[in-house]
């Protein structure tokens, strides 16, 4: 497994294709540094004697090929495995005080394990061996890729063939001896230029006719015909203030301009019911991985609420703790409904291993009804100051340094320039565009509350429990009474 | 394993000690039927071919006797074992809309495995073996069992000793050769009428010089000096309508008016730190427990939500769905708590296994936080119907039955007579007295939301996270970073 | 006015025509007696020396004969009449621990003084003379009346003449000479066994061609043909406890089997234009009334939560407080948005004083999203006792009486029988068929949040909103800002 | 009444005081230009044609001259004044989508005409013809204000003279013939570098032995001995995006470094019982305001959640509508407790019109619990565009430009130019820095919710609400029935 040095000299070789703030930057532009400190400590915490007792936890052994790999690499071969990704990622979560960014690189592989598998036992394509020819490459290099899913939709009522511009949608546009050409964009698609292959997938279900949409391949960060048109968020303090990183957001609207792809690295080409599996098996691996990130979030939240309440001496108020308590309760809840998917998980055919549909889905859903509150109850506790505070410049600026450490001074036993800090780290958390960012991330992020309630909706079996009222409403139902699980599991099986 | 044939002849037999309104009553008085139902059923349920295929979920092997037995008088001796406890609890449930009354025995006598275990470590004493001697009778024969564990506690803010009434809180009064003598009374104590043995524990947490109310022991429901002042609540429906129970409630406010207890039944006597483990130990297993029935309540709701619904023809409105999405997340969170709780107990010293406190108490609080917002979903699709319908006399009275039947025809998919039953059956779950019943047992039962909040902050480690924000912040803490788990379980270490 | 000895008088000399519990019975039924005693106080109050501050609130001046009324049958003139009929509703609410059932009454004859002018003007008729007839004699008289609205609606996604019987809708059946008859059965008709007229008004909307459905009329509640099927609920404690009435609910299933209703007594026939605004009217002036009625039910849940925290002596806990300040939040929004329905109000073309559509609706809505959190945080409070304590048999039985006397003692500072009187209020209010009933007429009393919903999004306009937000944009909308205010009244003008 | 080109030549002369970004700049600093522009606003509204038909609701006649002015510097005489204050706040709001930052000014003015009235009754002071004074200057001069009142605070829970440094809380150092020497800092004092006058007030109630802290004046905003730190926001789009002005805040660390003030300008110095109620009516007047700005807030979200609406194409959504109709009931039931507020509120002695304290803050608080959940609603609606969408630099360069408009393009009724005017906007206003300010200002301003609450339990007579539940529940109190009103309004009565 490679250092963090490695990582960032791979960066380096990269062919310049993104584009911030009107121009064309290098990988090393500084607004991207957030974003790279973020993947950086994935690498480095492999290494970090701190975390030798999270190792099972941090790295797996690759079913392909037996070598101790990342553990962000591995495809689940267990309930176990499961259960290490989502420690794995709220521990790493944790050290960045957010998104940990590799996850979309481990839930897409896992994804395109299972349909891969399943296409070519359905429609007789080698898709599986070609991914996992690629896929021993990416765990023994230790590479980091990131997931292209949402595409721009146009109007969302509109099916993509049905838009003006059939682009809106990325697509297949031509199909060559070699590989194919693919046009479109990708929205949504964080930390794009920050890792080497972009895993693309398609955005939803498709229709039988929709077989130009229904693609799926990976490609490197800086290929040919991807253009990277990225928006980033970091909070900047001066040196010896924040967090040791800094680290941030850097989300791509990826566009695939004509882009070749060669037949190896092409995954799914028009086979639509995989397509749409896919689509659907992203969302699940990843919402599981949210049980990990969102409770790490609150763990945050938490931990900056307690805090504020130290700086401001009032940790024993009762309506602290009754909000410490609500806290822990949404990250629970929600990290234990990752527990329930993996135990009531399964083994695929293709020897991946998927966790529980439902669970997934009312774990995800909870975090993301509650994370606007938990940013409330976090401002409840701070106090105005971390809105108003002066900026960093005027900490240490000879005018007025002097008055803010007057000033700012608090519980007597928190030095003031541990005040400022805690205040100043706050503000980067909950009261910035960072936060904002976070925000829009936990409601949406891996599918809004609404795409976590159709899918429950649809994994639940409602008519079981109106069965049960029948019969206790002394209503003739002839149906008996069943109670294996009252959710379900989507049907993996290959056709026989 | 017994009838419940065996069941019912056993409550005939018994001593007349229950008041029911205003007079001393038999077992066999109408109004108590509801409840003698409910128990029966956990003895009909293990001989019904139906559930033939759940054979493992309900019953158990003892690890005393290796001899199958019904699970409710099992103790756990493993994760799998919480596993099943909490499947047969949802399952029973069901089966009688509501709560199954048994799980009281099953915790306090889980939680009087491990404490007179412990208290004969540290002691000397020889409790457990006494204990283990009434458990193979237990299960052996088959019994039913309550707890009784609320004491009536007199003016809240005052300690047992510093009450006017010393008796406020159930006491030793006399220690004899044979036994002792108890006095006061325990309420909240449901099912005690129709249950065989009633195991009374201590309520709260005990002070050294507490040593007389630190007491537990065993003993006959219908014992000399017990006297059982019962309120019960059962909707009562003509034949041919609503549950073929009836199923109901049975409330005891259970007086010890000087009860003799023989030495062989008691089970800790002025021990008052293994007293206050003892009542904490009960509300541990209790609150596992509600991890089983509150989602199945949840399920009896959304049941009848559903059958709502369809009644009034508007099952694919989009509120409808929405709700019942509500529902379902409402009752998986706290089912995924109790799967975590049980995936994360340990096994104790005394060998009986132990659920996690901190998903014990997020999972039952969640459940009681949501009970009246559950109860609103339903009326708010069942529509006034269930408040003001006709009441049964009128259904078959012959000068009002054609009216009724021809003004109450719904969605012409349902028969009248079942549109009938399926509103009365709602107006008996959600608009009556029994409702007001387990409201209050949803909020209260197993410990009220701000009972959990306090075992939760006692048992989770929110410096933890604290320091995770120092670090982020740039706060020197000198404190390595550790996330084994947040929560903690209670040290249940014999003394060494 | 009359007192309320005049009022039951006249009660007995009513010809029997309802039935209950299977029977035909008379107005002195003892399970009528409830909804009696609360239509009698609002007889009694008036010539109640403690209510002679109140004198200006309860009664008014009748805007067509001059004289002295009891306010429950005015024609609201003014803002000042529409503030004193909320106050006049939380007061005399407050006297019976609930509803009062004659709003309906007074809201029904005040969306009909409106709609009869109307109609009369954009057709012709002459129902407006007519209802100011019946009116001088209903106000002269002091009369009671409910108004019966709701049809039982069948399948509900269909329309009236889709039914399969259109009879599931109250329709005209005959016109004749001297008047129509009419057949059908109107539901939730609340009180109607206890008042002297039922008010019958359309429940919907209504098309062009649905004039058969489109019918007002005023009718005795013992007229030929009328037969009401009842339900009620009070709660029955012995003599020396519980509130001086006893006070409940009655809700009559109205058959109108052929009744003939003369001329004089139509109000309305076949305008279905007017039908519909008939249908908004009553329940706009009804949801007025729930800005007067729903804060009295908050202000009895306070006291009983506030009773409950002194029973158990915590009044000073820091949960108590906040939950206290909550429910004063949920009441008084809710009586502040009455009172800003009335300041914005306006006088309509018959000189009937109209509340603001939106400001009703929101403090409905309001009031009717919390009902069900404010009965948890009542059980919150009070803890299990209402569910679980001795029925009153039991408390005066010379077997009993005296353990529960010694074992209910809590609070030193309050006598233990003013215990007993607290909690069994208390299961009365909140934990009983009662109690039930309350619930679902907070939800769906005058129209469920939903109903509400809908009139709010048709009386706002956001696309004002809208245009603020497009401005502050920087998109063009060509609109210029208005505010005059952002909800609208609807029209009511007559077509000339 | 003055031009804004008046108000920014007055800022262009004054005395260099702030600091920001570490260093001293000029009040035509660029960032503070976000600010100046909201003030400008309430300057160029008066004279703008579009707001004519608003005039008397922007203007008001001075009680002490006679003379047309702002509204802004008007002392309110009635009940209509304070209705015209709030419309006048929501409308000028709406403007700038946000805070309008000049009631700060009016609030603080009303508390001081009461106060410095009373303080002269009662210590035979000449505060108010000194407050007159100046305020004839204020009002004819047409001068902004804003108010200081939040103090630094040191530790919490310790009062002014237990902290280790006196000057934590703003007091008099020194008391000279020609006026009065003060020292600390205020914090949280938004907009102060922008307007000309600072009004200083004490920020809790004080004990008699607090005089030095007692202690309130109005001075000069570039005053010998204030310096200003400052912490601004803005949104920065390029020419033809987002709002004309820009607006943004501006938020003041305002240090008082031994600043003379003469006694002109001293309106309370040593009077503690006075300055406590100086402090709570200061917050009395701000959170009647309040209700005026939350909802213009609540506008400005609701619109904004329509126009994502639109621009996404899902205006027709269930679920958008849903939404749309609970931001309508949380702006106009804040509003509404306003409306009632003016309604129920009273003629001071002094002659200045007090609002109703329990509706200003059951409608205050009501705003500042839902803020979060309103950005909530928004971020569901919009989708995650505006977290990621490329920054402006990327709309307009060469090579990124028709990338963005080509993949933009959603609802084909919506110029592409437009959708980036509708995410970019809603970007500023709700995943930003200003979206946390305006955050945190929804929480904190004017007091968060846990003040409200304090306030409301001081205002509300619970024991009326307890009195009624007695008597309901048949328990002797021997008090009588009164319900002039729950709430009670501040004993404002000089002493005689």
């Amino acid at each position: 497994m490679i250092t963090s040095s490695e990582y960032r000299d791979r960066l380096a070789r990269m062919r310049s294709n993104v584009y911030m703030d009107g121009k064309l930057v290098g990988r090393d532009y500084e607004r991207l540094e957030g974003a790279t400190n973020i993947i950086a400590k994935t690498y480095d915490i492999i290494h970090d004697p701190e975390f030798k007792q999270y190792e099972d936890v941090l790295t797996a052994t690759s079913h392909l090929t037996g070598r101790k790999i990342n553990r962000f690499n591995h495809v689940h071969q267990s309930a176990a495995d499961l259960l290490a990704k989502q420690r794995m990622t709220r521990i790493t979560c944790h050290q960045v005080g957010g998104c940990i960014a590799r996850c979309m690189g481990i839930d897409s592989v896992n994804a395109l394990s299972i349909t891969t598998f399943l296409a070519d036992q359905q429609y007789g394509t080698d898709y599986h061996p070609r991914f996992e020819a690629w896929l021993r490459k990416f765990q023994d290099e230790d590479w980091s890729a990131c997931c292209a899913q949402t595409d721009v939709k146009g109007n969302r009522p509109w099916r993509p063939a049905e838009q003006l511009d059939p682009d809106l949608y990325v697509r297949v546009v031509e199909k060559r001896s070699d590989g194919i050409v693919v046009r479109g964009a990708k929205v949504h698609n964080s930390y794009a230029p920050v890792v080497e292959w972009i895993n693309v997938i398609p955005t939803r279900r498709l229709m039988p006719d929709e077989g130009d949409w229904a693609v799926a391949f990976t490609i490197p960060s800086d290929a040919e015909g991807v253009k990277q048109i990225v928006s980033a968020a970091t909070a900047d303090l001066p040196e010896g203030y924040g967090m040791a990183g800094p680290f941030g957001s850097a989300d791509s609207m990826t566009i695939f301009d004509n882009c070749f792809v060669p037949w190896e690295n092409v995954f799914l080409c028009g086979e639509t019911d995989v397509g749409s599996m896919l689509a659907l098996l992203f969302a699940l691996y990843h919402r599981h991985s949210y049980t990990g990130c969102k409770p790490a979030m609150t763990d945050v939240i938490m931990g900056a609420t307690a805090l504020m309440a130290e700086v401001n001496g009032i940790e024993r108020e009762h309506h602290v703790k009754e909000k410490l308590a609500e806290l822990i309760c949404t990250s629970e809840l929600c990290y234990a409904a990752g527990i329930a998917a993996a135990v009531n998980g399964h083994k695929d055919f293709s020897g991946t291993f998927v966790p529980d549909v439902m669970y997934c889905n009312v774990g995800r859903r909870h975090a993301g009804l509650n994370i606007y509150h938990e940013y409330d109850i976090l401002a409840d506790i701070a106090g105005g100051m971390p809105s108003t505070m002066p900026r960093s410049g005027d900490w240490v600026s000879d005018e007025t340094r002097a008055y803010i450490e007057k000033y700012m001074a608090r519980n007597p036993k928190v030095d003031v320039q541990d005040v400022i800090r805690a205040f100043a780290w706050v503000q980067g958390l909950a009261c910035s565009e960072m936060a904002g960012v976070s925000q829009y991330a936990g409601v949406h992020g891996g599918g809004s509350p609404r795409m976590e309630q159709i899918a429950i909706l649809g994994a639940y079996d409602v008519e079981k429990t109106k069965n049960i009222a029948k019969r206790l409403a002394g209503i003739q139902t002839g149906r008996s009474y069943t109670f294996d699980r009252l959710g379900t599991t989507p049907d993996l099986q290959p056709p026989g």
